[in-house]
């Protein structure tokens, strides 16, 4: 039988709250199965660039990932918000250690090409090395992941922290039951964004289709669901979405979002 | 017999100039034997803590490291220069895996107490965690160890890179044939600071003492020397101290200082 092991993305709004980001890893830590964490960046990268005098380059809504800003994501992703976590969790005894996808060549990704738009330092992933990562969880070791990755060539990547996620548990899915858990500051998945009594228990393809089709889901929803029914279809055994502060309950299904395949 | 591990410690100015540093990591890929680097800082952090405002607190002439300042130097240490080098590495077809001693636990501090200075977030190395190193280097991973260390409850801490150098080939001297190479700008200890030719080839610590009283020797290099003394003294093999640049000649004992107890 496979040994179980727990994917959890963080995303940036916890981040940004001390509060609710010690609380988050309180509850992470106490999680008795192997794990990892996949964190977002926040608002510190933003604040940082603003205060560094960098503009921030926007294209068809989308952030523009320059060599300065590479510098930026860099600095706040991979070193002061994953070395606060990885600190924080080492006092709660949890045995975490960060990585980035350079790291032991964990994440190899390669720069975005779009006929459009260049994105600038923006990684797409390509290949994990799942035997490190399946190493360290052997040795008891909590791999915390920041959203940057390299090309093999020297250059560092900025990428999507639900992408990484995503494809962390496909891939560890051969030799894991992998639960993969997108929290963050809503309940779930919302018929009405506003309301948290509002928030659908199963999500399956059909229903998704229908409730984008409406109008109901959107925004920055959209790929991470797509993400989540991605990692269904390569073999994870369960993806949950919902409030991070309540990580014991959504592993438990006891809330948030199920999504499931049919 | 014990296994050769070459620990080596690359000095701020090196990291701040990348046609040195790139050269540098070249060569420091091509060692044939197992290998661990530790960067120090340079003065990117200074550079970046003058852009966003926070004004340097010196006291007798050193630098404190106050709450803000550990937040830049966890962003350029443990961020930036250690994801640059590690991604460096990897396409020199070196296993590079950045770390700070949070990451595993791998080397616990304690804030520094001094009885008339408050050094802030400076700290003073208590243990290193040998079992994941050791892990790591068998499955052919390079450790590249930033000066960022954790007290264990969840306080990161600004700690020295050359006495993490000395404490790191000190602990692993136990299981490894540990030959310590401090590199950086300089040719080694030189009688005259100005002169390359008045390179001192092999420095004991009669040698030393004398050196230091009609103050030859001074500033920086004391601290690095002392740290060479006491790795020998801890079972060390073989400390050299040189150029950056001359790395393999260093390993070779062709160039540089050799320092022995007597």
């Amino acid at each position: 039988m496979k040994k179980k092991l727990y994917i959890v993305k963080i995303g940036g709004n916890i981040i940004d709250d001390d509060t609710l980001l010690q609380q988050f890893l309180s509850n992470f830590a106490l999680l008795n199965e192997q794990k990892i964490l996949i964190h977002g960046g926040g608002k510190l990268a933003t604040r940082l660039a603003t205060q560094m005098g960098i503009e921030q380059q926007l294209i068809d809504g989308r952030r523009i990932t320059d060599a300065e800003t590479l510098k930026v994501v860099t600095m706040v992703y991979a070193g002061l918000v994953n070395k606060q976590i990885v600190a924080a969790l080492q006092s709660m005894d949890c045995n975490a250690l960060g990585l980035t996808g350079a790291d032991g060549n964990v994440i190899l990704a390669h720069k975005r090409k779009h006929a459009q738009i260049d994105y600038g330092f923006v990684g797409d992933v390509d290949a994990l090395n799942t035997h490190l990562i399946h190493n360290l969880l052997q040795q008891g070791v909590v791999p915390i992941l920041s959203p940057i990755t390299h090309d093999g060539k020297g250059q560092l990547l900025n990428t999507n922290a639900d992408t990484i996620a995503q494809e962390t548990a496909r891939s560890l899915s051969q030799q894991y039951e992998v639960e993969l858990v997108y929290s963050f500051e809503k309940a779930g998945v919302l018929l009405d964004v506003n309301d948290e009594t509002s928030l659908v228990n199963e999500l399956d393809q059909e229903r998704y289709a229908t409730l984008k089709a409406e109008g109901k889901i959107f925004a920055g929803m959209i790929p991470k669901l797509d993400n989540a029914f991605e990692a269904l279809r390569f073999g994870v055994s369960k993806v949950v979405i919902g409030k991070a502060e309540e990580l014991q309950l959504l592993v438990q299904g006891r809330t948030g979002t199920t999504i499931q395949l049919k």
